[in-house]
């Protein structure tokens, strides 16, 4: 089965906004087993999206719209797709009904020109929309009768361009009624999340895993920032079979890649470093410089992450590392606040300052300006440790300024995992 | 004059990244007053390439294609336009050349496989990458011979899809030459930066003012998380003259739209706020609950930001917010951290633990969970102040965790914005 994404909206193509729908849903969809074949963005003119959709049926079993269903005068999708498929637009009863509801619980009345959103194309089945005032419109291509539906024809669906409108209409509207409509063959995945290896790394490691792989299974690579997620895809006909087949290979890739799995599927690094802490009961303080309070974000980004996050020095300043931290005058006068004895001292100060039971530190140069020839822009000293030891790791390369700060953040979580690992045992 | 966007690989259609070239592109394009038709993803397909860039010079007077010029095989841009052109490639000596400079330099020989990337097809100018090995390739259309580009026909130009290295060609070698080739109309543009009014109080308030816009001045807003930017648009032929039309009618705007202006052209907030505190000379210093550290990094993305950050105090427990900022147990016990009170003290205690000129403080619930009937998820409060006075501000709607942390974050800035135009002059 392939797809084909088409997302309207002028604001799209004059850039105000990026497109982050179209990569949420191909990724949905790739998990389904379903290729997109192409995509395409057209502002909100008449033809040019009649164009688009016939386009796009030309070249996919399932054309996914989103955009231009807003009450305004410049939503006109649903008008140019009763175009296409030559219906009259008809009232909407249900999704009127939805609306004066909504409007009722926040005491306001529909106005006409929330009325007037209420008439959907003739031939247009209503997936009823639970976070907003539009709904989806999934249409059979082909007979142009909701009673056919997935019965054979091609499908287009239209949904609101809102990302959590979407997200939340593809996951429960969507993609269920497309796994009845048309009976995929079982596809299971597993990925885990490694850090600190680069891809080039990871693919000469696993250069025989991949050529012994059976026919039916994938493996992909999907690097980030000082992370790769190595995901296995297996298709077949017997889901169970699948289940324990892909089960034995990823055990297989994780004695592989050994050291570097730093989580499952979708966990994120702060997730997979907050299971750690709190499976240890340990309590983590941080201390930033050059990062500047990134890292302690990207911990605080994990609902209930209280549990084990206990708070951080944000120490800019000289004067605060000393304030703060009891960063010692006469080695920042000597070897500098980029340097390992400070990223030491710094891990020291926290332990005591905030009372925790580990703590992470990070002092660099994010640049552009700062640098020096001994320690140019790039340069960032990191250091964990707990009251027993404490171990410290330099990053060197420059790579723009915010790039610095979330390099030098994400490479201080794996250095935080490391540590974990080999210092203190889970309880 | 119009133009096609296509952006090239596989990793797009799959989800694995967020295409935002397009954006940036679209909105450099916009600003020269060159309208995008569409935008269209390919995979690294050969025909598709092809069929696709021959939609867009059907469309377009202009085709900006990315992505798609790597050195592995799945790259394969130049081999489709060379056959869509029906020339031969043909090998690029100077490429050659800096591409063996650029590996002495990092103690590396020219692989046989980045050798091959050397070819390129015979018809295109090549247009020097000084961040990266693969060159931009511009291509006139009908003549086919670039001798005579920019006499007439189409335009398509093929840049690497890495975003600072496209970045860096469509500014320093493809604008110019554009502008060069195409005698464009002039095209001038002033932005307000403002803060603290949604888009349709400002459209309230500037119903009259654009109802009075010259002919050739048009008003777009812009909006993002607690922002909207007011971007002013004239064309004409005089460009002396649009200039001194556009700065007067800017002069009018900004009488309107008073306090909420917060800055200028490419501005953003943590700048303008920045440039305050550095003519008043004021030392900042923040401290978060809920937001994590996320406002302090906001702070210091901006270089030179030491100059008037000293640093944070991220108290995300009950226990730090009394041990770094003596906020008082008891009224922790009868008010709660997420209370006027609790922020006031956090910056009293800032003032003094920090010792700094100024203070933020931020305390809420971000969500998903914690929420409680009287402070529901969303609730935020805010304060600011010196150690003459304090301002506090509570935010109630929950928007989901990161967007809270996102605005209560947005939000403090105004609000330590405000507090400065108030009660600190300029010095």
């Amino acid at each position: 089965m392939t797809a084909y994404i088409l997302t309207i909206g002028d604001e799209i193509l004059i850039g105000q906004i990026t497109d982050t729908n179209s990569a949420w849903m191909a990724q949905q969809l790739n998990l389904q087993g379903i290729r997109i074949v192409g995509k395409t963005s057209v502002g909100d003119v008449h033809e040019e999206i009649i164009e688009a959709v016939r386009y796009g049926l030309s070249k996919a079993d399932l054309v996914l719209v989103t955009g231009g269903l807003g009450a305004t005068k410049d939503d006109i999708t649903k008008k140019a797709l009763a175009d296409y498929f030559n219906v009259p637009m008809i009232f909407h009863d249900e999704t009127f009904e939805r609306m004066t509801y909504f409007f009722k619980k926040i005491n306001r009345t529909v106005s006409d020109l929330n009325k007037s959103g209420c008439f959907m194309p003739q031939n247009a089945l209503i997936l009823n929309n639970d976070r907003g005032l539009a709904p989806a419109m999934w249409f059979t291509v082909e007979e142009r009768n909701p009673d056919t539906i997935g019965k054979g024809g091609k499908i287009l669906v239209s949904m609101p361009g809102v990302p959590h409108e979407m997200q939340h209409l593809m996951s429960d509207r969507v993609l269920p009624r497309l796994r009845a409509s048309f009976p995929m063959s079982p596809i299971v995945h597993r990925t885990l999340l490694t850090a600190g290896e680069g891809e080039t790394t990871l693919a000469e490691k696993l250069n025989d895993f991949e050529e012994a792989l059976p026919e039916n299974v994938k493996l992909a690579y999907l690097p980030s920032l000082g992370t790769v997620r190595l995901r296995l895809t297996a298709r077949g006909d017997d889901e169970a079979f699948l289940n324990k087949q892909i089960d034995e290979i990823k055990a297989n890739l994780e004695k592989i890649v050994g050291y570097a799995v730093a989580g499952y599927d979708e966990d994120t690094m702060p997730v997979a470093i907050g299971r750690m802490l709190q499976s240890r009961g340990l309590m983590l303080g941080v201390a930033e410089s050059c990062t500047g309070g990134y890292l302690s974000h990207l911990m605080t980004t994990v609902s209930g992450s209280s549990a084990y996050f206990e708070g951080s020095a944000i120490v800019y300043s000289y004067y605060l590392k000393e304030k703060l931290l009891n960063v010692s005058k006469e080695m920042l006068d000597t070897e500098g606040a980029v340097s390992e004895e400070c990223v030491r001292q710094m891990v020291t100060g926290t332990l005591e300052a905030l009372n925790v039971d580990v703590a992470i530190a990070i002092s660099g140069i994010a640049g552009p300006n700062g640098g020096t020839p001994d320690k140019p822009v790039g340069t960032v000293w990191l250091a964990v440790g707990n009251r027993e030891e404490t171990i410290a790791y330099k990053i060197g390369l420059d790579r723009g300024r915010l790039k610095n700060i979330e390099y030098a953040a994400n490479t201080a979580l794996n250095l935080l995992r490391k540590f974990l690992l080999q210092t203190v045992k889970a309880e």
